[in-house]
């Protein structure tokens, strides 16, 4: 039903239609292989505290920073990480999409410069598209951007600030090097650039043989914003994330966390700091890296076996996904994304990575995290038929 | 800390620190007697289902739009309050605040004119104008809206949208009229405004002798969107809300929902639709209602003491509060509110409600869901010795 007078404000025309959504719409049909989504394997998840979700005292309205208990704890997590905050600097949110979406707010005006990595995380480039940001990307290579090509782009574009993945990149799998840590925080410093850094994945790493320590960590002068996720290894349907911030922008955030949702619900912030409180969380992460682990090396041999011969790709260190260059240039993947979709399989194709989705073109992203063995072998074997397929009439 | 280089989206510039939020921190101290808040009363709210969240297939990611079960439930719920909607129209919210910060995004420009109710809702108002909505306010009566002045702000200002809140309105209890719902539907209908209607305090409804037809049930043309929230009858902590909406509105909605926090968590869908479906609702409704009935006719009983003789007020038919005006215009209720505070009372003052805080100046708002009937006669006593001190100064 079309409503022709409607008026809407200029923003809502750059909300998109989502590839992705209709691709994860598809994966919803019975006996489809999907290796589109990013869910992560929930036979892999400590069980949750269910005791520590249900003390009444927190079902009454709390506060938009968050539970105290949450705040400390997940001010400690972080510091494991090497990112020393107190809790007040420490707000809970809904999912750390979210916290983009109060960054958006926080820097984007229409026109305003967000330098990103390419390719990047999808729903970023949705959110500050729809503030109306003027997207650049540096290219990525896997242990970081290409830091000529960064530098180059703070210079000459002035972005407000830059969007950053350093822990096993959605969708590249790139995790930055302890050298282009530093390089990126000194260019940062260098351009007073505020840093938004993303790290859902930080503790999915299953061979990573350097620290990994937060960029936010190494700066010295540019403001930042951390975002973190309990999604990939806590119970994602409970939409548990935070962020910490330079204390200059706190006040700001905890305003737009009062005027999007008043503040995150408690019983989840319960149970996450029940977690990170016990003792079963080393041996839990243990377990899921394991987990993971397994399922990395089954895709990786599956991929050796399908995929040798018509594409490039680099073994992930961590998080849950494979980026895959087709060879030549002949074949656009998103050409190949209806027939495979017919043949049940479902794959992401590259361009949903890039403002410009030609970046893109010869690129595809496989999550390995949720197909069986068995999955991999026949959904592999498919879609690379239906690629060589493509690629003979082309 | 300060940082005085930062540069921010324009929008942070009206992202104003909220009187609300300074006043809710003060009555954390020990001993406060507090007015000021909007807390519902959480001991004549159900038990939760527990078992209803315990499912962990509900910890896995879910879907933007919401639970299946959820959308139906609460189809159902609205069906019944006499909106007819398909389970296609509803939107699972983190609290009904979540779809105003959606009305903001899809609706607001800089400088789009906004109708609102004067006084209105204190957070619509802090997002709206984040957005930068140009807020124009109808003055509203305890049986709704004037309608001519309503009518000519339609005609001089051409507002986007009207936001409405009908039944039992915060702060001034309004609730609006069988006529005067007719009234406004058809000017909405005239004019093609989209009305957002936000309806959290319907099931607070005290002693209402007519019906409360949504208004958006009874518009022809104009575009809708219906805003609810369960946290003023089930575990507020929980953040559960919804909204449903004009079938054209909806794709933008929940690619709203998306960029924002994915979806909704969702074992608190899973326990709001098993209250929503249980056989215990009704008789949880009738006692909640019992127990507001008697704590509102307290705290009228104590008002008539200690206030009759130096502010006006109407007895609110629902909702959580008491809407007072101070005799005479001598004084402005911001004035006394340190005083209160310091000496233990907290309330709100009437200019929080208003674009122009002036116009709210001889106005006081008063919760009565959370005071003991001791407290409540000590704190309006209280309370109105600090007025008549500030009246004899003055």
């Amino acid at each position: 039903m079309n409503l022709p007078d409607l008026q809407l404000a200029r923003r809502t025309g750059r909300l998109k239609s989502s590839l992705v959504r209709d691709i994860l719409a598809a994966t919803a049909r019975p006996g489809m292989i999907s290796f589109a989504g990013g869910l992560p394997a929930a036979d892999l998840m400590p069980a949750l505290p269910l005791a520590a979700t249900a003390d009444p005292a927190l079902y009454q309205y709390g506060c938009s920073e968050g539970e105290p208990a949450f705040r400390a704890a997940v001010a400690a997590w972080i510091g494991e990480a090497g990112l020393q905050v107190s809790s007040d600097q420490v707000l809970a949110l809904a999912g750390s999409q979210q916290g983009l979406d109060f960054a958006a707010k926080l820097l984007i005006d229409e026109g305003t410069p967000i330098l990103c990595e390419g390719p990047t995380y999808v729903a970023a480039l949705q959110v500050f598209e729809l503030f109306g940001a003027a997207i650049v990307c540096a290219p990525l290579n896997s242990n970081g951007p290409d830091l000529a090509a960064f530098e180059q782009l703070l210079e000459t574009q002035r972005p407000r600030a830059a969007y950053l993945i350093p822990c096993f990149q959605n969708p590249g799998g790139a995790c930055y090097s302890p050298a282009a840590r530093v390089a990126i925080a000194e260019l940062l410093d260098r351009y007073n650039v505020l840093l938004i850094e993303d790290e859902p994945y930080r503790s999915v790493a299953l061979d990573v043989d350097h620290p990994m320590t937060p960029i936010c960590s190494l700066l010295k002068r540019a403001p930042w914003i951390y975002l973190g996720s309990f999604s990939k290894i806590l119970w994602p349907g409970w939409r548990m994330g935070f962020l910490a911030a330079h204390p200059a922008l706190m006040p700001h955030l905890v305003r737009l966390k009062q005027s999007a949702d008043l503040h995150t619900q408690r019983p989840g912030q319960a149970a996450v700091a029940h977690w990170l409180g016990s003792g079963t969380r080393a041996a839990d992460l243990t377990r899921l890296r394991e987990g993971y682990r397994l399922r990395r090396n089954a895709m990786q041999a599956a991929l050796q076996r399908h995929f040798g011969a018509i594409a490039d790709w680099e073994m992930p260190r961590g998080g849950l996904f494979f980026w895959l260059k087709l060879r030549g240039d002949l074949l656009a993947t998103r050409a190949v994304l209806d027939h495979a979709l017919e043949q049940g399989v479902a794959f992401m194709p590259g361009e949903a990575f890039f403002p410009h989705p030609a970046d893109g073109r010869q690129y595809l992203r496989l999550n390995y995290s949720r197909a069986t063995p068995e999955e991999m072998e026949r959904g592999l074997a498919t879609l690379a038929a239906c690629i060589e397929a493509e690629l003979t009439e082309a």
